[in-house]
Parts: structure tokens; C-alpha cells; sequence
């Protein structure tokens, strides 16, 4: 039924690209008195297609929260060709969010729901002085690091397990298991990236497990415990949940090519 | 005398290396009505020590322009060993300011007079799309740009010229005349590098020498008029002043090691 609505009304469904420095928004999604990422693309699509229009985003990053690589899909009966709706956004967008591809795409794709992996990247600049010009970039963390350590706690995370002891405390979700594919560590020119993929993660839970990762770095949590934490889905035993300028969106991906 | 002077009163020249992010200041130099990198300093040095210090800086990068390595130095009494001057400093500078080192250095050091040698990197972001992960910090230029022509140009720069068609019109010096040691253009992930080196520089000069080369990149000059340009000084013939967000101060070279 809603093909042959979309058939008749000319509606379609366009999956964006985005590409956005989250230092200067309250994360992902839209609230009140605070400026977002999804109202400000909201308006500036409005603007381009007249009307009021709704976005619905992969993930819900938080303030401060990056994305090298996020998708959002909204249904409209506008009739740009979609080679050219990001030049139309991007004009109307601020410098912080720029938008790389427009899709047309199948009448049910859903952003959220249809997303099967998302993978999130986070950069700690472990050096003994501060880098000014990766402010808002990276996590600046001084203290050495043990990265073979990281990497055998890393793989204490894959696998299928209840999260609950990296995640925010007092969040609601239907199911606190989750499945994390891959979690990989690696470093270049100083800056320690941990890039982890999963089906979807808890709030905060990348995080947290980066924390964790730290404490194990400096030696305060074994590897091996981090099974131990897992099962205890006590979150005071696993580390902090580090701060977000260092936390990138970096991949999700669909059935469809996008 | 000045080195009698300097043993009687224990006064020691201490030379820093320094890294900022350019975006908020109105250039280095100390101006009314605007915070600048050297006032910035200079009161972060007097906090430190008690009362007031004059700071020399080895140039005057322009509002928005970067530095990746700066050398600057001041005179004082202050007894703090140079090992922890860096963190006595940047636990009072700004975070877009980083002192990496101090050194004491010959009581005639002048961070000026003595810099044998500048070098000054400026980065375009060559791609269809901006990326917002990279604002204020490379300057973004979509259409496409001849790296071989570009070459040639930078080519013709290199030598002992007057620089006049190369600087912002108006301004005073003693001698334009200037030699540029070095012209390499590199890229790297979409940005082009272009990496000059000379014994001192025009104010203006690297980017009014980067604008006339983006201008050979897309064929509106070609290699080989650079040297009847230079030969015109006439500033108009040459290329626009391109903008300061992309230009970074990387290296200056004395005869110490720093």
C-alpha cells in the first residue's frame, strides 16, 4: 500500500550522506532548547523543498560526537535530481555539517532499522604535550599506553553479550545484548584510533568500553577480567566513559548500496 | 656588557617552542582592542613568574594563521628549570596554545634576528565536498588543480628575487628583496601541501605566492610568466592573497639547536 501511495503522491525516499563536526551541537537528535544536527539538516531541507520534513538518522550521537560517515533518510515529493540535492543542501547548511550524497532509495528504507553494522572509531592523541590544532579532535591523554594490552581486552568484547556494564546507567532499552564484530586498535603519527563494529550499540557503550580499554592500558583492569565485568553487568567495575570529541561515526551499512 | 649584566642579576634567555591554533587570535603581534598569541604569552609567562616580560616571536603570523613549530624567547630572573617551564606555562595558556620545550640559550639570542631560515606550509583541500572535520584548519578548493603545472611555478620562485608583486600592497619594509630556498608541493589524502622555506618572507607574501600558483593549477597563468610577474613587482598581475586558514608556520632554523 504505501508503494502505491508513494506512486501516486510521487513521494520518495532519499537517503543522505553526512559528514558533520559535532563540537557545536547537542549530538544527533532533535530537543528543545538546544541546537541539533537533525533539526539544523531538517531546516535546511525544508528550506530547499518548502514544507516541513522529518529526518530519521542511523544512530543518536551525542554532543560533541563526530561523524565521518552517518546516513539519514527522509520521504518527500521533491523533484531535485539527486546529484544535485547536496550542492542544494550544502548551500543552505552551516560549514559543520556537510551533506556528500543523496540517494534515492526503496520506499521502506529505514536508517535506523534497516542499519545491519555500525562501526564507530575513537582517537586518543597519547603524547606528553596537548596538540593544539586537534583540539575537538581527539582525546589528549599523556599517560603511556600498553596498546598489545588494549588489544587483548578489545577481544574480550567480541562476540554476543549483555552490555550492561558499559553502558549509561539508568537508560531504558528493551535488550541490553548486543553482538560486537570487530573492535581493532591501531595507531598512527601518535594518535591511537580503536575502531569497533557492531549490530548496535547501548548508550554510551563505546565509550565505556574505550574506558575500560584505558584501564587496561595502564594496567588497572587485566584483559582477562573484562569477561568477568561483562557477566557482573555492573558498570562501577568497568572504567570511565571517556569524553566525545574524541568519538567518530565512521561506517553503518545496509542490504542496499548507498 | 649586557653578559656582565646578565651574570650579575642572574638573568637567563629562554627560548620556547611553541604550537598554536590560529583561529581565535588576531595574528601574533600585541595590538589594542585584540588578544593576540604574544600578549596571550606574554601573560601567561608573567603569571608564572611575577611581573611584566616582553616575548619575541620569529614572525608575525597574520589572524587565523597556524603554527606547527614557532619559536619565540624572553629574558627573566625566573629560576624555574626549563624542563618544567612547558607545564608550568600550558597549566596557564589557553588550550589552542602549547609550549612543547624551553630552552636557555645565549643571552644575545634574538628569536628574529638569529632565524637563518622560515618555513611556512599552506594546505588547500582539493575534493568535491568540504569536510567539516577539516574547518580553519586547510583552505577548501573544489575545482580541480594541476599539480605538475603548479611545480613549475613554484619553481620559478626559488632564488634571490624582490618580491613586490608577492605582498600586500602598501606596506613599509627596507627591502623586498627575499631568497626562497625551497618550493615543494605534496599531497596527501586530498590536501595539497605547498612547503616553502626562505630567509624571511614579505607580509603576505606565501599566500599571495600560493594564490598565483592555484591560479597556474587551473590555467589562468601559465609556469613560465611567474618570472616576468616578479620582474613587473606589479601585485596586481600575480594571483589573489588566498585565505589564512590554511597557512601554518612550520619550521625556523638557527644556528643553536632548540
Amino acid at each position: 500500500m504505501s508503494k502505491d501511495f508513494a506512486g501516486i503522491a510521487n513521494l520518495r525516499n532519499i537517503a543522505l550522506t553526512l559528514r558533520y563536526d559535532g563540537t557545536k551541537y547537542h549530538g544527533w537528535q532533535r530537543q528543545k532548547n538546544a541546537v541539533t544536527v537533525q533539526e539544523t539538516l531538517e531546516n535546511a531541507i525544508s528550506e530547499v523543498i518548502g514544507g516541513q520534513v522529518s529526518v530519521t538518522g542511523c544512530g543518536r550521537t551525542d554532543a560533541g560526537v563526530h561523524a565521518e560517515y552517518y546516513i539519514a533518510n527522509f520521504r518527500s515529493d521533491c523533484t531535485i535530481p539527486e546529484e544535485r540535492i547536496p550542492f542544494a543542501l550544502n548551500s543552505r547548511l552551516p560549514e559543520d555539517i556537510v551533506v556528500r550524497q543523496a540517494r534515492e532509495v526503496p520506499w521502506d528504507f529505514h536508517a535506523v532499522f534497516n542499519c545491519k553494522r555500525k562501526e564507530y572509531t575513537y582517537r586518543i592523541h597519547n603524547t606528553e604535550f596537548r596538540d593544539p590544532l586537534f583540539n575537538n579532535r581527539v582525546w589528549w591523554y599523556p599517560q603511556s599506553l600498553d596498546i598489545d594490552a588494549m588489544r587483548l581486552g578489545a577481544a574480550e568484547f567480541i562476540g554476543t553479550h549483555d552490555f550492561s556494564a558499559v553502558r549509561a546507567v539508568g537508560t531504558n532499552v528493551k535488550s541490553t545484548v548486543r553482538t560486537v564484530f570487530s573492535f581493532d586498535i591501531f595507531e598512527n603519527y601518535g594518535i591511537i584510533n580503536f575502531r569497533v563494529a557492531a549490530d548496535g550499540f547501548l548508550y554510551n557503550m563505546v565509550r565505556a568500553m574505550v574506558g575500560t580499554l584505558v584501564y587496561v592500558g595502564v594496567g588497572k583492569i587485566q584483559p582477562s577480567e573484562i569477561a568477568d565485568i561483562l557477566a557482573s553487568k555492573t558498570r562501577s567495575l568497568a572504567g570511565p566513559t571517556v569524553p566525545p570529541q574524541g568519538l567518530y561515526m565512521t561506517n553503518a551499512d545496509y542490504d542496499i548500496e548507498l
